[in-house]
């Protein structure tokens, strides 16, 4: 397996994407194609003592899309940017997966122009995990890929989110639930009153009815699917909202005397396990689901370690073969949806 | 000043809402209208010692609407229901504002049938006031009136709001933020997109931009306007996901071993008070927001406290002309508009 990592546009610079992928090589057994600026990522490689590393290959690319850009022009415009070049890895099959922290847009675009989408989905969608009360993850789509979402498009998220819970995080028939404002059939906005009856019909996966904002984090189901705009905002929301709950125990305790302090220092190490368990770096990034070849979109902030992380998830999504089956699936689905019409 | 409270169809009995109505008398200058089974109500008011108190007065309603009714075939159909009998103490003018913790839809549809909108507002919206980072409260509107939102609706949610923040939370000059996806003037849904430029020409409000989900906890701006649709979920995800987090927490704790323990004690006290400050109940319910009379909309499962705190708003609510002002401030932006499209 050979995996293509798009090393620039990242926060942190190339150092910890190129730091990532070197730990990948000798976690897992794969190559590395490190997608960038090549006497940056060759300077780097060096510093690191990896420049030999047989395992670990360059790919020169001379530009670079920042994450102001607009997506399609840039992706149009820069034949040479790390993401255009990397996707063409995959599209040659000279690798087997993709693995980008740079612009989200930029790589959703490059993913569809290069790469193309599987056959019969109208659009990618973007599968974010997030940890759960149970214990386990939660897989929320589409995540900010489809704002205005058709029923269709909800629909195509359900099977291919369906897809990823259960060859990626191996739970057996994942139950998905349709994001709305309450659990009644007759709930909902115009989008998910049309959406509701389709997921009831599609058999390829276990739709168990409507979940509310606050079932998200229970675990209540495995796959929530949402319209981008609402998945974007409430994912964000969690992020911002963990930290500032945190921040706010901090401060709690820290201002709240000797014995607090004190018993601050003391819950210490369950805390740093508690926010391992919590770290968004131990997911692996987001799955751009519906693309002919599997890619994944990490945050821009994504240090080493969730570069590392991401590229374990990248083997997985490649080697279950996640691609051909969403394929398999949708045209089921499609199918039977032709029969039906006629 | 005289509030009148339905104290039926909540998940604690009408207990909780008539002991929070007691205090409510104890704490402010105010008498209140206790509406429901008059039978029910005096047998708790003597239980509670407070049958003779003269500023407690009942107002009989022998029929209950549940949570899980339709909303609007209810209220029409049950004319003696407490919170049609509660709306119509508004109406009349006995009664300065409204206090009800039973089925929030059923609440909507009473007020606007029987108290009726403020002229010129397309639909009233729920305002809920949450927690953040700076130690204030931001207001989040719509939380779950208007799903499927027209431009419109979300610039009256933005007037509608900023009245809310300057003259009951006494923040000077609120800031307005359009929730979105991204910060950008050009970023969003279809709604979102055909709402930001009406926003900007609105003179009323103090319009910052785009903020994005992970805004909303750190208190970057004080009104976040959104769909009812996306701000139930992010509400209602809010409360599951703190409810999680300190579980986990708990958890973490308790499984920490003896150290881990005995932090846990000493953080007790710092713990509760940052339990207090995050409380929901202290926050006295969600505005409806529109309506020509002041109305509160308590969760369902409010105990008494939460009434208590819902009454001294409701209070705020009618004392600072709140209706008067939203009324003036539409007619004036309805007005320009007007003007503008001639």
């Amino acid at each position: 397996m050979r995996i293509a990592v798009d090393v620039m546009g990242t926060d942190y610079g190339p150092q910890e994407i190129i730091l990532g992928a070197i730990e990948a090589v000798k976690k897992f057994d794969c190559e590395v194609v490190l997608v960038g600026a090549e006497a940056v990522v060759k300077e780097w490689l060096q510093k690191y003592g990896a420049l030999d590393n047989k395992k670990i290959i360059i790919k020169n690319a001379t530009q670079i899309i920042g994450m102001q850009e607009q997506p399609a022009l840039a992706v149009r415009n820069k034949k040479d940017a790390s993401i255009v070049v990397a996707s063409k890895l995959l599209r040659s099959k000279e690798c087997d997966a993709l693995v980008s922290s740079g612009s989200t847009g930029a790589a959703s675009v490059a993913a569809v122009i290069c790469v193309g989408r599987i056959k019969g989905v109208e659009r990618p969608a973007i599968a974010t995990a997030i940890p759960n009360l149970k214990g386990k993850t939660t897989v929320v789509l589409d995540s900010g890929s489809i704002v205005d979402a058709r029923p269709l498009n909800m629909v195509q998220s359900a099977i291919m989110g369906s897809v990823y819970a259960e060859k990626i995080l191996h739970i057996a028939k994942p139950k998905v639930g349709l994001l709305n404002v309450g659990e009644e059939e007759g709930k909902g906005n115009e989008q998910a009153l049309a959406t509701y009856p389709l997921l009831k019909h599609t058999k390829e996966i276990a739709f168990i009815g409507n979940v509310e904002g606050r079932d998200i984090p229970t675990g209540k189901v495995d796959v929530v699917v949402c319209d981008g705009f609402v998945g974007n905002v409430v994912l964000k929301f969690a992020e911002g909202f963990a930290k500032s709950l945190l921040t706010m125990i901090k401060n709690a305790i820290v201002n709240g005397g000797l014995f607090a302090k004190l018993g601050g220092l003391l819950i210490k190490p369950a805390m740093a396990k508690l926010k391992k368990q919590m770290d968004p770096s131990e997911y692996g990034g987001a799955l751009l689901l519906g693309i002919k070849a599997p890619f994944i979109i990490c945050h821009g902030s994504s240090k080493a370690k969730a570069i590392t992380n991401a590229i374990g998830v990248a083997l997985d999504f490649a080697r279950n073969n996640v691609v051909d089956i969403i394929s398999e699936k949708i045209t089921e689905a499609e199918k039977r949806n032709e029969e039906l019409e006629q």
